[in-house]
């Protein structure tokens, strides 16, 4: 395991990004779209923009280093600050730190039970909106769904509507449409999310949860876990038979 | 520089906690009551809760190492989560990390400009209302403020209430009373502020940043740079001559 500096401001701070990014046959999935989030995360943060190559050199070398190279695996990038003095500012010339990492990852699949937990996101927040180092609440918000018998969270905005889970995005089908909150609601632009946008007709709303009742399906999506359906929301029970849920999971299972 | 392992929580993840106490005359101020509020911030995230004589042994230790035993100083306690695998979930058995370091601190007391920031605060959020490794945005709402020509931002809340400013909290003085936003604002419990309302009859208050127009005085407050009288709002200027002013930086400069 290598090691960060302990005044690194990934460390003190949260200051920095990360991607966690899907690796299936030797290939790294939607790495484009990784990549492309991590620009968009570092010009939201002021951090200069790490090499593309760079980052794809240590994600295989991690992939080598625990033997996954060809089988199904997280691998996770972070791009930290790097060394800082004491304070909130950022020293005058900054040196970033990249960190590779890989582990193995079960076939996903399971369908899961949510409840909706008290931390909301924020959308003012840079952190809410972007995968950064700051993932407290994502961590507290899981914590506080596991404590209520669930295994995910739903996280409202702090307006009260539909955000997403602790570590995936939302989406539900009603009346012969699938829906995923907006990106206002303090929601993570996720590379599944995008490509449910762009090629199975998703529509991004602002809606209250009682969009959810009588949903005819709700589900989860991430790099590492796929399409999750959701079996029951708050203690009520959803239908996870919807014709629709394997038909997406297998555009999402399909990305490349 | 002692290092951290790169799957560390608080670097991975922002998942831990942190104080910075001042160190001045081979004292640590205020110290029972950063224990406290370090032991109230891992009851919040469901961390163990560091021995205190061990926690001031190492800050002691840390001033030895940056040869400020005696002088003025500031101490950094980092208590993060410890190492843990891929996901948000902590380990079975968390091995949570003790981290101290010491630098030297300059005179406080210069006047500072203030700019209200987009970020606000989050009061749903335990990163905001504890001293966590998720303090991005701080670190941005500061950059944010910089940027305008401020010093340091003032933050409001998602209900666009007055909070704190990214490394401090907030005083007014208006019709012979002093004001402080109420923690429900999304604001950290700071140990000057605490002692601000025990002893110097401050009132808490939910109140729109309309409250400082017209104000007597406003000023800042933390461990380290004790109070700071706020020379201008978002180009406004603020007198610092109020005669409270020096009469509560005296108090401030004489806790122990």
């Amino acid at each position: 395991m290598t090691g960060v500096a302990s005044n690194d401001r990934g460390f003190t701070l949260g200051d920095g990004l990360f991607e966690t990014v899907l690796a299936r046959g030797g290939r790294l999935v939607q790495w484009g779209e990784h990549m492309a989030r991590l620009r968009n995360g570092c010009e939201a943060l002021g951090l200069p923009v790490p090499a593309a190559d760079a980052c794809e050199a240590r994600a295989f070398a991690a992939l080598d280093a625990a033997g996954l190279r060809n089988g199904r695996a997280a691998v996770r990038l972070t791009w930290s600050a790097g060394p800082g003095g004491r304070g909130l500012d950022r020293p005058a010339d900054p040196a970033p730190q990249l960190v590779a990492g890989a582990a193995p990852l079960a076939d996903g699949g399971a369908d899961v039970a949510l409840a909706t937990v008290a931390i909301r996101r924020n959308p003012t927040s840079p952190a809410a909106r972007h995968k950064t180092l700051a993932y407290l609440d994502n961590v507290l918000a899981r914590r506080e769904a596991r404590a209520s018998g669930a295994d995910e969270a739903l996280m409202l905005s702090t307006a009260g509507d539909l955000a997403c889970a602790a570590a995936a995005n939302l989406f539900w089908i009603r009346e012969e449409r699938l829906f995923t909150p907006a990106l206002e609601c303090g929601v993570l632009g996720g590379t599944v999310r995008a490509a449910l946008l762009a090629d199975a007709g998703a529509v991004e709303i602002v809606a209250k949860p009682e969009a959810l009742a009588g949903a005819g399906a709700v589900f989860l999506t991430n790099s590492l876990i796929g399409l999750q359906p959701v079996r029951a929301v708050d203690g009520i029970d959803v239908d996870v038979g919807h014709p629709w849920l394997a038909e997406l999971a297998a555009l999402v299972d399909a990305l490349e």
